[in-house]
């Protein structure tokens, strides 16, 4: 299995287009930049939304569905959107398909022509602004919290598996409020839904902050966002949540009469995450062996593998780990048994190692004799004994450390390679190296243009908990407040 | 609310649309005959959703995702399945947009023009098949036991909320299997999960059986359908399950070597169920004051109507309320307070009644001092008074009680309106009536067909518990041994 993972230092982007297609977590599919998203990767994905389903309910959102299709004429109506979203997309010309009457397989019938083509959504704020005119006449109405999880598609030039397809799947949230200050706290409180859930459940560390002009959402007047740091120094942006203030609303006539009787546009929130996450997942944790899972993620936390001899051995070990495996499960822990006789232990212990499985056991007569397991753990690649007395509780407080232990990890590697810098020089050298850059900047977006042509390096977010604190712009020397984060990024 | 509602007896196609928007359920979207799905609709099907997903998880089952556009000429690999799927569709022609030369919004950019058209997916056979053939090489591969949850576009004429929509949602069940035996037990596996979870859950019940051959799924050998009887005497096909034989796997070449080292192509099956669903759901338990929902599917199974005049009173009674609402749902019970002081207790009566929430409970200050509250069924519109105490236990009860009369309603209702018929005169008039139509045929699609055509009736299904019987044809006379179900159908 691993044998064939090209090394991080050999070649990070060959290393993770590897190990995403070798630990099944998706493929490419013969549509192009389409992926196939594999039962493996698909069942971390099915926990990473249940997980963020159940954070958005709590904080009183309901779900609902959306046509797929968009009328192109919607794209127009918001000046700065069509800008950002109606350029490359994929357009439903026709509804019907014939016989070709040459007899070769079957054609587009040119007398099905759609009057006004549709869009495929590469995000739903036209279509569901339309929507909700209808929705929306009184205060009463409002606010109206509404997600949807679905597939948008966005015709990408140059794909890669989750951080960048044609077809994606994610979770849009649209949400519509009676005063501009209700919208911006409906804004902020998702960005922190989604960094608690990044952090504390995908254990990877996100700066916060708000994007630059240049990085905003088309049609937004403020994107909040989080930042990851992938392995290689490239920074990911890993969810963006948008204050649209009302130009939605007056782009599809959506008012409100207020309490005092008074008729005003509606404020509107949007916020999403989506099937990238998946790549921020892999590329923070993961080694040269494979996947490494944070265990509250993992599909399988723990994997049982029987080492043995002949059928005897067998069933002395067998009947032992079936009963720690109901031990296990019944403490909550997600545990799988391979008792596969058609491939050996130590193949076993390659494919879980690049599965990312974060507890790998294994038992074999002489333990079942002392009363112990051998428990490897997936993220130091350690090994020891452990008393099968009481390892439920045991292998619970290692899923624990080993959870907390990622996150730590992957908080010093980000802290290790982020750096202040006051000169260019220095800005461009820390560039190359990687990481996040905080730099001061003169605050336009025509200075962050130049930077960006110079260096590729762009801001990836003037961070919330970013301190006062006079300084020079790094390019033009002109007065800044604060330090921003620049990196370059996926 | 509900006044508006028109009467089933006076039209039921117009009681079923009014219904459908007037409980919140879904509406009308701006792009032809695609839906909005409203929160309150949506989360009934989220908990159709999570039921049928982890009962495919417990017959072995795992989910992936496979992509939205099936390229043009995939269609045409499985002869049938190119008659009955690739004509109405929605067709991708082109992969962007462009600022109007004219200044007039944004038009299609001709040059973006694809070199192989690309069809949304109306079912997923043809890619998903196409990408089995790189992960079944061996027995060792088999069973590939694999399900989606998505959207798919059938570019109807005709369209209905729910019932016939041009996008909707479903689930597709592909699996692969290493003989044909096994692919048939699967697709019989995958019936009966069906029948179980409309039944027990649903409160619906269902034909089991097959379809004759005309009304087979294209690119099936046998089809296996679950089939319900809605008020008004029309029958709805609420479920399938095909065996695909090896057409599938010829049509995209997947072979697997046998235990035996021989190459063989794999067996296939499919399934699949859909938000037509909320459709049968809708039809087979309403009435003319409204939805009514099965207690295990509503997402309100309980609420609680505070009656008062002033503040003491609301007071008074709120805190009981909640006491008894956390009692609940310390209980497991979905149960929702409406202290809302914009609406009176009259309106939201109403407003539960026509959206279908099994028990309503409404508590006032003389309650209060009596230790009781009054208790209203949805499903027989009778109120009882209930003392507060052991309330939890009683109230679940009542739910239970409710889930049961329900599908015995629906069980009578189904019952009563099935005949047994041995005459074309009474056949025809029996199909007039409506209801399930059991008769003799002579088992040939052309008598099928002729029987289609005189009557808009057709074979629902060949009753799996059907018992043997010798007879004659209802039209031709000839020889039958057994009797088939006939119906009109949605």
């Amino acid at each position: 299995m691993a044998k064939n993972l090209t090394a991080r230092a050999t070649d990070y982007s060959r290393w993770y287009n590897e190990l995403v297609v070798q630990a099944d977590l998706a493929d490419n599919s013969a549509v192009r930049g389409c992926m196939v998203i594999k039962p493996y990767g698909y069942a971390i994905w099915e926990r990473i939304q249940a997980d963020l389903d159940a954070r958005f309910k709590e904080t009183g959102h309901v779900n609902a569905y959306f046509p797929l299709f968009i009328p192109k004429s919607y794209f127009s109506k918001e000046a700065s959107h069509v800008e950002g979203f109606a350029k490359e997309c994929a357009v439903v010309t026709h509804y019907r398909l014939k016989n070709d009457p040459n007899g070769k397989g079957i054609v587009v019938d040119e007398t099905a022509k759609l009057e006004e083509e549709l869009i495929v959504r590469p995000t739903s704020e036209t279509i569901i602004w339309d929507t909700y005119r209808d929705w929306i006449q009184s205060y009463r109405d409002l606010p109206l919290l509404i997600n949807q999880w679905a597939n948008v598609v966005r015709w990408e030039m140059r794909t890669r598996l989750f951080l960048r397809t044609t077809e994606f799947l994610w979770q849009e949230g649209h949400t519509a409020h009676a005063t501009s200050e209700e919208a911006v706290a409906e804004a902020v409180q998702m960005l922190h839904v989604y960094g608690d859930f990044v952090e504390n459940v995908m254990a990877i560390p996100v700066l916060r902050g708000v994007k630059s002009t240049n990085e905003r959402f088309a049609g937004a007047l403020e994107t909040y966002c989080i930042e990851a740091m992938m392995q290689d120094g490239k920074a990911l942006q890993a969810g963006t949540s948008h204050f649209l203030g009302q130009n939605f609303a007056k782009a599809f006539d959506v008012k409100f009469q207020n309490k005092e009787g008074k008729v005003e546009h509606v404020w509107a929130t949007s916020w999403g995450v989506s099937t990238r996450l998946m790549g921020a997942l892999i590329m923070t944790h993961s080694d040269d062996n494979g996947l490494v899972l944070p265990p509250k993620l993992a599909p399988d936390q723990v994997v049982i593998v029987p080492i043995y001899r002949g059928e005897e051995e067998l069933a002395l070990v067998e009947a032992v780990a079936k009963n720690l495996q109901a031990q296990l499960r019944a403490a909550g822990i997600r545990v799988k048994y391979d008792g596969r006789d058609t491939h050996k232990p130590g193949w076993k212990f390659n494919e879980y190692e690049l599965k990312g499985v974060p507890v790998r056991i294994a038992i074999g007569p002489r333990d079942v004799a002392n009363g112990v397991v051998e428990v490897a753990r997936r993220d130091t690649l350690s090994k020891e004994s452990l008393p099968m007395e009481g390892l439920a509780a045991s292998v619970s407080v290692l899923l624990e450390e080993i959870q907390t232990n990622l996150f730590a990890k992957a908080v010093a590697f980000r802290n290790s390679t982020t750096k202040s810098v006051d000169t260019w020089e220095a800005f461009e050298a820390a560039l190359d190296e990687g990481g996040f850059v905080m730099a001061h900047w003169d605050g336009t977006p025509e200075t962050e243009e130049k930077i960006k042509e110079r260096t590729k390096g762009t801001i990836r977010c003037i961070p919330l908990d970013s301190p006062d604190e006079v300084g020079a712009c790094i390019l033009t020397g002109n007065p800044s407040t604060r330090r921003v984060a620049f990196a370059r990024a996926y």
